[in-house]
């Protein structure tokens, strides 16, 4: 299928490879070229302007923020500008469900289709194309493109037609994943404090009720004490637990978790952790209670 | 081996009737006799104190709280009381810190051996031996009663030779699945204000992140509203929240999550709800969220 | 002097006529014209546009939030464009650091003044020329505009040249008075639990401790679940925690207390308590403790 | 009158002080014989046991907890023990419902008085005779007492005849105070990270809305930075947060700011501050924040 994929970072690199592998061609386009520049040496054609590769009838954004896909999307030389009539945005990063509504809106409003199909996953499952994705937009839409969603991820899970629901559970998901770290951060600081073995006590309970990998590979990194080279980097992390306050807020639902959450990550950026893992929520927990992080 | 089992509720009566059945001489004590009497029918003895069920050199505890721990294990009629010279108390039911700490010391003083050993898993979990044990005290007491926890679990853990450490996974863990389960309380009400299926987020969730069974368990609990009957009730969580808080205190670490499970506990507990599963932290976040529950 | 005076409701209204009173002379401009013409009748000259009412030189501001100001300041018809050359914007109202730094900016680059100077207290201390006002701009203009504040208010105090300090100072002081409600709340249904008669308490601490007339005010509200009609309504409080919570999220400060006053409004709001008066965290507090509200 | 006056702490001394100087004769009794003797000098009879002092009809008791109220009311040489038919114990410490309940009810059986009259001061206003006094116990006690309370205070308001009563007024005291601190903390983090001059701030909040004292006093603590010398250390204040939660926990009752002012204790303490005022709240918040406290 020919598609355009815009945002070539470490997730967008890692995905566009593996359109490319599965047989797609891909047209890229990044602001910084020199990215583009290396993908096409595996075999995508590289636009000048996201209008550009939207023109292949299907453009998939993998971006930073709900900033970067606006300016990606809007303006005359944006993606809703490239695409054909019934062409297709499949956005697929982590945006607000603000900016999903907003987008989806224009898309409509110009004759294309949205879709927000955000993925779970870091750069290693992209690579491996075993992330996980959550997809919502109109049915024969998502039909046309589910392909292409194969080729990145190794489960792809229909929410209905409105792209909002897909970026809720994106976000609502990511929550999760926060909470789960901060409750390893409480129940670890507690255990050390009274002088368990907290490698003993990870290695229990991860191999007992708590047998997904994330607690395992998060328990793991605050046991150790071991937050750099960070996976998910503070920031982001930050700006994903300010999503789903934004969510909330939105919808008028409390979640004292997240606040809870946000602030523990303030605490870490206000002593200079920005490089560290969004693990280092554990590094929280334990200074408070006197233990060294 | 010959075992005295003081406390035959749900859980107790399943784990001693597996001692039985893996060929362990039991002789149980309960306070209700009816109890003990339906067990003695599967072939156990009876004792008409603690006292007597401790001279067989191992005792094995699995009450409701502190207060009745240390009742069969103090005074003349008390485990202590009736176990041998180097005989065993074996307390496996979820109780403080303090308690653990002070009975320990109470029966090293009197020439005894006090041995944490409590579980994970609920009375299903207990009936089929799949309890998870971590046990800490005197190494070689540890490795003589081994064959006991063998028979009521599928895995047991060694944590050193202080008690209180293996009370402190305990009470510990319970706070991580308690977390869990708040986390999840939140996330849904936060989708499900969105239009999302909760049922659908739950089901994409619990099979690519969180694939740990609670989550499934918990999640469908609070999707499908159904608090009754429950498996674990509010009372009983409150009392393990507070368990956790206690030994937050004593250590002096700050657990704010706990803080926030049991407020919602109480909450909960004010609307009337003490014949709910904990899971209905669900219904609080639902009803937070201006959500039916 | 000339003033033009922007946003005629319960405040500005009483504001504008205690200019009026004073001597100076007003020209109003309100969206609803029937306002402005009921100033009319009290000598108040009517604007058709905001742009004109700001002709006079300097231009008043009271209006209901951020979308509100930057509406009546920006565009053709805006105060902005009407303002005269070193013409000065007095911005009155609670308004975001965000949109006070942004309009402050337009003001400078198109060679207006803009000083913050937002007022604390209801509508009764507008109407008693009682408010309290924090101002902050360059020194020459806010030297200028003071027989204007001292009409209307008791007290201003100069924070320097940077308007968003005023405006800081509004937010968190609003924040301030919202936690003392919060604690007035919580306090008060501990004591009710327990049997003690909430009126009697109320009494003894605010004639001791909390002699601040707010604590009388709210406390009494709470104390006899007389939370309509609302002096200043749960959307509206709701709108300032967000601001406090927006200047600390600009400014990375946690704000625990914060976070825990806004998932109160919402829990209210869910319930339906649009109207209610933000007192109304003292229904919340007996609520959540099982007790009327 | 005749009174006893049990534990000459830099409270006590002062009260038992004030009851001399007012006329009435005082056996003084503390586990300390030095504080004794020097009150012997002002007049004072010295007491070797509890029980002693207690036998002039009248004992008053001001001591750091519940274990030493208990250690002082119990037992052959306790208080219980000396009083006379009829005899009266005033107990004017802040300590826990559990406790006044206990050994309310421990007098009554014994057949004497128990009456609380906790006390809201420092120690300077303790020497000023300037405390505000809570009191509850049966009435003609009370009564007979009154002009001791004179004596001590500059305000007593009668709770009813439960003891209990006064002790939850005292405790709910604290924690109104606590919250205070902890939004001027937070307030005052807010303020200085966007440049505003705290000290002009808090002023201005002084002046205005927050006129009660200890808003002048505390703030200007935080302010300062002055924690050193306590007025109150954090180990004490944290004591009378747990009182509040313990308070709330008996009784049903959510307390979210006092888990959260507790939670910031544990980290003061975390940090060493054990000899820090408990104004100190403010330097938790500051830093936090990023800024030095």
């Amino acid at each position: 299928m020919d598609v355009g994929f815009i945002g070539l970072g470490n997730m967008g690199a890692a995905m566009a490879r593996n359109l490319i592998k599965a047989g797609h061609r891909v047209t890229a386009y990044n602001r910084n070229r020199d990215k583009a520049a290396e993908l096409a040496k595996e075999g995508a054609l590289v636009a000048d302007r996201p209008a550009d590769a939207a023109r292949t009838g299907v453009a998939i954004t993998m971006l930073a923020n709900d900033d970067a896909l606006s300016a990606v999307t809007e303006g005359p030389e944006g993606i809703l500008a490239g695409l054909p009539a019934d062409g297709i945005l499949v956005s697929m990063s982590t945006v607000s469900l603000a900016v999903t509504r907003r987008l989806a809106r224009a898309a409509t409003d110009a004759g294309k289709v949205f879709i927000a199909a955000p993925v779970f996953g870091r750069p290693d499952a992209a690579e491996a194309a075993k992330l996980f994705i959550p997809v919502a937009g109109p049915a024969a839409a998502v039909a046309k493109i589910e392909p292409l969603l194969a080729a990145m991820g190794q489960k792809t899970v229909p929410f209905g037609d409105d792209p909002v629901h897909a970026a809720a559970v994106k976000i609502s998901g990511n929550f999760m994943l926060q909470s789960a770290i901060e409750s390893l951060a409480e129940a670890l600081a507690l255990v050390r404090k009274h002088g368990v073995d907290p490698a003993g006590y990870l290695d229990f309970m991860t191999s007992t009720l708590f047998t997904a990998p994330l607690y395992k590979g998060y328990g793991g990194a605050i046991v150790t004490q071991r937050y750099e080279p960070a996976g998910f980097a503070l920031p982001l992390a930050l700006k994903d637990t300010k999503l789903a306050l934004a969510a909330a807020d939105e919808a008028g639902v409390p979640l004292p978790l997240a606040d809870l959450i946000r602030d523990r990550f303030l605490i870490g950026l206000s002593r200079g952790w920005e490089n560290l893992d969004m693990a280092a929520l554990g590094k929280v927990a334990a200074e408070n209670a006197g233990l060294d992080g």
